[in-house]
Parts: C-alpha cells; structure tokens; sequence
C-alpha cells in the first residue's frame, strides 16, 4: 500500500468531526476552536531506543503514548485539549502494520479524551520509528494555570503516586486532563506542571518559573506500588523522587486550600497528597526533621 | 549544555511577540489566533537520509526547509502563516552546534514570514536528525482555497517552473506564501495546491479531490533552468512533470480569469502560466496535438 493510499485509508476511516472542517487529505487542516479564545499548543516527539523500545512496547501503545503525553502537557495547564496532528517516520520494513496499530493506540487515547485527530505527514523511511504529536486545546476557566505563580507559603500538592514508572506507567499512564479542569475549578491553582522529567526535577521547574524554592516532606511523598518493586541501589523514595514519566500533577495553592484538598478529596479515583511547601529559594528536602539539600533528581538530555 | 539549558537559551533569545502569551519554557504554548476564523493546522516531518542529506545539506538549510515546507502547505490554502512549534531528535554527537544551526535556518525562514516559534520538544537520541514542525495560520480573503472546487472548463495555472529542484530549489525555495494571498484576493481560485510530490502527482491530486480530470499542454509547461541541466535518460519535461519539491502553487480558475492574469501577469517577480485544462475525467497530457494518457508522475512513499 502506498502512502497516498494509507493516507486516503486513514481519511476514509475518520468519522466527521464538527470542529475538523477539512481533515486528512489537504494540504493543511482547517480546525475551529473556540472563539474569542487563546490557543493552547503543544508537541511531543518519541523516539523508539530512547523515548520507547518498540519491540516491548508495541506499536498500539506507542501510539497511545504519543497523544498521552501531549494530554498531559495540556492538564498541566488545566486546558480542554480539542486537535491533534500527527507525523511519523515510519521504518521501511512492516511499515504499513506499524502504522495501522500506531493508529489504533493514537485513536484509543484520542476517543478517550474527544480529541480529533485533524491531519498529519506520514514517511518511511531507514531509521527507527519516530512519531511527534502536535495537540491543540482551550483553556478552561480563568485561563491557562502556568508555572509561574506559586509563592513562598503556598503548599505543593500532588495527584497520584510516584516512581518505578518503567514497570509499565510510563506507557499505560491516564493523562490527568479531567482532574485538572476539575481542580482548576474547584481552587485556584497559582502554579502547576506535569511530572514527566521526576519529581524533584519538575518541582525544581515549577520553582524556578515561580522565582521561589520549595521543601518536600520526605514522609508524605507518595510513593507508588512500582517504586517499591524496583530493584538496585536506590531507595522508594529516590525513585519517586527521579524517576520520571509519572504524569501526575503538582500544583501549588494556599495552605488553607491544600488542607481543604486534601481533606475532602474532591477528585473520584486519585489521591491528592500535600507534599511539600514554597520557601523563598532553594530546593529542599525534610526527613525525620532534618532538613537538606535536594538536588532536582530526573531525567535529562544530555547535548554534546 | 543540557537540553533543559538549550530550552532556556531558545527561550531568552525568543523576542516578546503578542501573539505568543506563553512560550517556550512552559508545558504548552499559549497563542492567540484572530476571532472568529477557522484555525489552520499543518505539520511535516523531514528526516536524514530521506528528506534531506545533512551532510550535504547543512543544518542551517535543513531548518529553513522545515520551515518552509510547512509554509508551503500553508500558502497552497492561500492562509496567512501565525505561530510554529518544533520538535527535533537530535544526534547526541554535535547535537548543540547542529541544534543552534537549525534553529538559525528555521528563524531565517519564520522571520521572514512573520512567523513566531512558540515552542517545541527537543530530544537528543542515537538515530539521525529528524525534525518536525507544526504551523498555525489563518484564512484570508473568502476563506481557505482547497484542493477540491476545480471544475471542467476551468484552466490550470502556476508560479514559477519546474523540475531538477534536487539541484538546490528542494532546500532553498521560497514558499509561495504572498503569491498565494495576493491571487486570492484578485481572483477567485476554485482550487489550489503545492506542488511537492511532483507537477502531475500534484495535478492528480487536486483531480481527485475536484473529481473532475486534467489535460496538461507540454509545450507550456514551464521547465527550470535546473531541469533542462539534469543529465541521465529522463528529458527536461519528464523532469518538470515528475521531479516534485518544486513548491510552486497549481491553481483552478476560470479560463477568462487565466487569460486576464497570464496577460497581466500581477505577482511581482513570479511568472504565471496556463498549462492546461481540466476535463471530466482522466490525466492527459497533448504534445504536437496528440493527447496521450499522464502517468500520476512523482514521489510516492512505499509502506512494505
């Protein structure tokens, strides 16, 4: 089959969308967002030996990975996400197989969160699998919750729990889009981010946009069933604090609000969890009352 | 330099644009389009060894056709290109200084068309260069011109000319981005494309989606200077028909309107021509009045 023809495949299978008015097909999609409205965007590329290893991923939960974790850089900012494009470079060899289930894990996410799937560019070529997802969205309430915002006094408060994502989170996650907009309109969030770098990493982020540092309270991360399961050198609570790829949220919000969270438990099926507090600088952590220095633990790239 | 470090260096030398509210640095950009107009959304994927040979090429080139192919699709809809994300999987040798080299192509071309880069994933990963890039734009005039409205009678008119764009056009043409808006606002174009995967694949295309049929004239096809260098057994018209990235417009309008702008030739430093007619049905091509049957000629993937 031919990409043209694996293009043409592809648009006959999209069911009409009321905010795709031209789709799969044309040179470019023409989408309608919401008006009088700014617009959310976001891309992610995955690369397979880096990003994924297709041949124990699968290529259905590559793709379902694809859009997951553009859903969950749109719940960091507590948006609605609307469009997705998507482009892969597809290897020469079972292309056409790897496509088709590519496609089913992109749809399963994209259904779950009634996001259309707009449009894209499909190549083969020698290289390993490569697939970036462009998500457009909206903001929901009093607009988009950023980074920056959070300030010294405010708790820290997580969804979910944290570390040993390789065990299969990392591929099989929810992104938390609805928990977010729930959040956003139940507090005021002064600042918020998605933990896919790690904990201590993300945290660190947030602080730095927020120009303020934070103390976590060691004994209230909490710590997932896989991070407990992980073998090696490093304790639970290392690997919930660098793991990484977890995709919960942190967000920051007065203390009176993070106590009335945390005590009600507004959201159905995930945990809120306070853990920690913004202090004036410096990235801190506290065990048995000894407070040190914790370094933002996490993943990153390395350029040479 | 870690990738974190890069984000932070793209971000600081990002000048403040109004339509760009939050930029590279947070987990979703936040863009505002104009009210009340559909929103268009096109993505490409340019991969070493397939789209481009980095070696011979240049990052600084490969950034600009990223770039500009996206602005390509954009112009064959006669939209006005806004906003653009990136996303790149970097080498990890030499990625900095390839990172700062596409970035550099990549700025050249979105100045240049008042494009701002408002985010984008930066990966690092042991694969060759890939790169995709997302553009936003918006309608002008009557609305976004589609590959379908073209209807039997109407004539086929281009830019520019055709063919041996390997010998330097495929990296450093100039996407037809104010041709386009300009001829849409002096005439009513039923149907339009880019010409990317070759001039009669293009054609075929914009049949297709017309459902109607296309007689090409060989003897106005306009062959580029580079086509007629091309040595091997192809002759300089195959070259024009089939060669593809020439990223010239191929429009349908009336044949008065044709006439009136062959004559009048209105776009400042790009010719247009009248290569042929479109017919009921079918892809044809008449050289010494013989009219024979046009192969769809051009690039096409192949899924395995």
């Amino acid at each position: 089959m031919s990409e043209l023809a694996f293009i043409e495949w592809l648009r006959r299978r999209t069911p009409a969308d009321p905010r795709v008015l031209v789709g799969p097909g044309d040179d470019t999609a023409v989408v309608r967002l919401v008006k009088d409205r700014p617009c959310l965007v976001t891309t992610d590329m995955l690369l397979d030996g880096s990003c994924f290893e297709l041949a124990q991923a699968g290529p259905r939960r590559v793709g379902r990975k694809a859009m997951a974790v553009n859903l969950s850089d749109i719940a960091a900012m507590a948006g609605q996400p609307v469009v997705a494009v998507v482009s892969v470079g597809l290897p020469r060899h079972h292309g056409l197989d790897l496509a088709q289930q590519l496609d089913a894990g992109l749809r399963e996410m994209a259904d779950a969160f009634n996001v259309a799937i707009a449009g894209g560019d499909t190549n083969s070529w020698n290289g390993p699998l490569v697939i970036s997802v462009t998500l457009l969205g909206e903001p929901t309430g009093r607009g988009p919750v950023l980074r920056r915002g959070a300030r010294p006094g405010d708790w820290l408060v997580t969804t979910g729990s944290f570390g040993g994502s390789i065990l299969g989170k990392h591929l099989d996650f929810t992104p938390r889009v609805r928990e977010a907009v729930l959040l956003h309109g139940l507090t005021e969030l002064h600042a918020m981010i998605d933990v896919s770098d790690g904990l201590a990493a993300d945290v660190h982020h947030l602080c730095a946009e927020s120009q303020c540092g934070a103390v976590l309270w060691a004994e209230r991360i909490p710590i997932s069933p896989a991070a407990l399961q992980m073998k090696g050198d490093r304790s639970a609570l290392e690997h919930a604090l660098g793991d990484g790829e977890d995709f919960e949220l942190v967000f920051a919000t007065t203390q009176a609000e993070a106590q009335r969270l945390t005590v009600t438990q507004p959201v159905p099926g995930v945990v809120l969890t306070a853990i920690g507090e913004c202090v004036e600088s410096g990235l801190w952590i506290t065990e048995y009352g000894i407070r040190r220095a914790l370094p933002p633990l996490g993943y990153v790239h390395e350029l040479q």
